[in-house]
């Protein structure tokens, strides 16, 4: 039985699900192949110290997922090596919103409807980041985490197995190791937009980025900050960088750059009660797509990474139980409003 | 040591935490009150058969949330009668999504930081809903469930204790019990939402109910369709119930209700392409408003429930201990789109 993993007493997960985990792990990693005899009821109880029934019930939902059987005689052994409807999946991302819908809704589309996702908010809270992570170290098959913070969190993460870890969306340059990750090139993805946009934008005096400081729930990373400003000194565009949005500094002759939705349609209202025409007077350039941006004030331009194929890059790095670094495609689509 | 529940070994929720529940939820019920003295270490041990290291961790936890204390001597005892912090909360919506957002949101900024809550997808799949709550069972100290289905739920509903249950967004007409509930009054809300609007709605020809039934993930309940229906017989209108959009069937002279906003944005697009004038050649109404709604197409008119205050109110059931059923509040906006 050298396949199990001792249990862990304060795991978040139920010591019968723990059981499955290490069969379905040890299915994943190759030390149990189809047709394998698998350890008696009896045996596993003794040799890991749990409850008969605790063992029964594990052995009973690996049936039910087809990944084990018994036979009359033969006793327990793998029968598919598919072991992706019993995988049970810790997803970490920063908060609820529109993206975090269109990535979560592709992710599980992608993935067997029988695997089992855990989601967890972290609302750039260094802190319950830590927490929830190490409360839950142990027994999922893979951690899928949103690390948004422009802090060093690699000392924690470095806690995760780097086979079990999957990041998303944003990079940890510190962490090094074969783990897996598909993130924007915040700072890259910035540069190449804007240049593609550079003979619109140039009939600008001046190029704002605004911040979304004063919301609660916000993380901007410093990459995309200094994308910003490269782009800005090397194609000499006088430039500003707002910490948080003041219509009053909307003025005639200027384009800004919204991180956030509030802000574009706060700015939106002041820019229609002006009477400014949008793409002339005035240019707005928001981060994210939405079906709505593409008909709001006549179109919005936008940079967008895509959040779609995100999620079913971290689900084909479960499903091949593969690993790699993959940058996610990123569009610049021009509109009206710039 | 009567207010020690029996455990749970087939919980998701590991022993150390139960331990914690346990106390939390005898002070809650006031079975313990501040300055009560709590069974040693060894004699919890002991009498629940389960390890030491098990009860000195929870007893650890609930000293750090303030909520026990110990004194050379005296051993441990009850130090704050004020556990909201303790608190594990289920929640168990249908999909993510930025209505939830507003929800989720106005929710957890109600309680206190430290509450611990796991959120949960049903996904309009009725064997999923049962699976999650029977899984979870046991040692939450709250079940706050949005219980999205036309078919009748109230079997799985009572398998949980109604003064851990709280209901959202959702009635459930069969379920009797003294559970708490918020939620929309979907017939009476779309009711007097469109006998409000009757004013401007009488210059159409027609009133057409668009339902998203070719989208994956929707849920649109049966009383919303028959409180439409009573409006437009009471109010002898003309009336369409469609089970999907098709922009073919979009005619000058008729009005739209839609309950989904990608329909929204589909038939504004249409409508633009057409040059028609909304509020004039066609009117639009959708289902629950958005920061966006308020400018896209100058206007959009709108039947929407307060999904902040939905959310204060069922932490307001938690915080207090109370239970209740409350209707949410709803309004109609009248924008230009009607």
């Amino acid at each position: 039985m050298n396949f199990i993993e001792p249990l862990n007493a304060t795991s978040q997960l139920p010591v019968y699900r723990q059981v499955m985990n290490s069969v379905v792990d040890a299915i994943r990693n190759k030390q149990l192949k189809k047709g394998d005899r698998l350890p008696s009821i009896n045996e596993f109880s003794r040799e890991m110290s749990i409850a008969q029934g605790t063992v029964l019930k594990a052995y009973a939902e690996l049936k039910k997922d087809g990944i084990i059987d018994s036979q009359q005689g033969k006793g327990f052994f793998v029968a598919s090596e598919n072991t992706q409807r019993s995988l049970n999946i810790f997803l970490l991302v920063d908060t609820l919103n529109q993206y975090k819908e269109v990535l979560y809704n592709s992710f599980i589309e992608a993935l067997d409807p029988q695997t089992t996702i855990d989601i967890y908010f972290h609302h750039y809270n260094i802190k319950r980041f830590e927490k929830l992570i190490v409360e839950n170290l142990g027994y999922y098959n893979y951690y899928v985490i949103m690390p948004h913070f422009n802090e060093d969190v690699s000392g924690i993460l470095r806690q995760i197995p780097s086979d079990r870890l999957i990041l998303i969306d944003n990079e940890v340059h510190n962490l090094r190791g074969n783990y897996a990750a598909v993130y924007q090139n915040f700072k890259d993805d910035i540069y190449q937009s804007l240049k593609t946009g550079f003979p619109v934008l140039k009939k600008y005096d001046f190029l704002n980025l605004v911040l979304p400081k004063n919301h609660r729930f916000e993380f901007v990373p410093d990459d995309l900050i200094s994308g910003f400003k490269k782009f800005c000194s090397d194609y000499k565009i006088k430039f500003k960088v707002y910490d948080f949005l003041d219509v009053k500094k909307i003025v005639i002759g200027n384009a800004y750059l919204f991180t956030d939705d509030f802000d574009l349609v706060t700015a939106l209202k002041y820019v229609n009660l002006q009477n400014w025409e949008l793409g002339k007077d005035v240019g707005l350039i928001c981060y994210d797509d939405t079906l709505v941006k593409e008909i709001l004030a006549g179109g919005i331009t936008v940079i967008s990474t895509d959040f779609k194929q995100m999620g079913i890059t971290a689900a084909d790095f479960i499903k091949g139980n593969k690993r790699g670094k993959i940058e996610n495609p990123c569009t610049f689509i021009i509109r009206k409003s710039l």
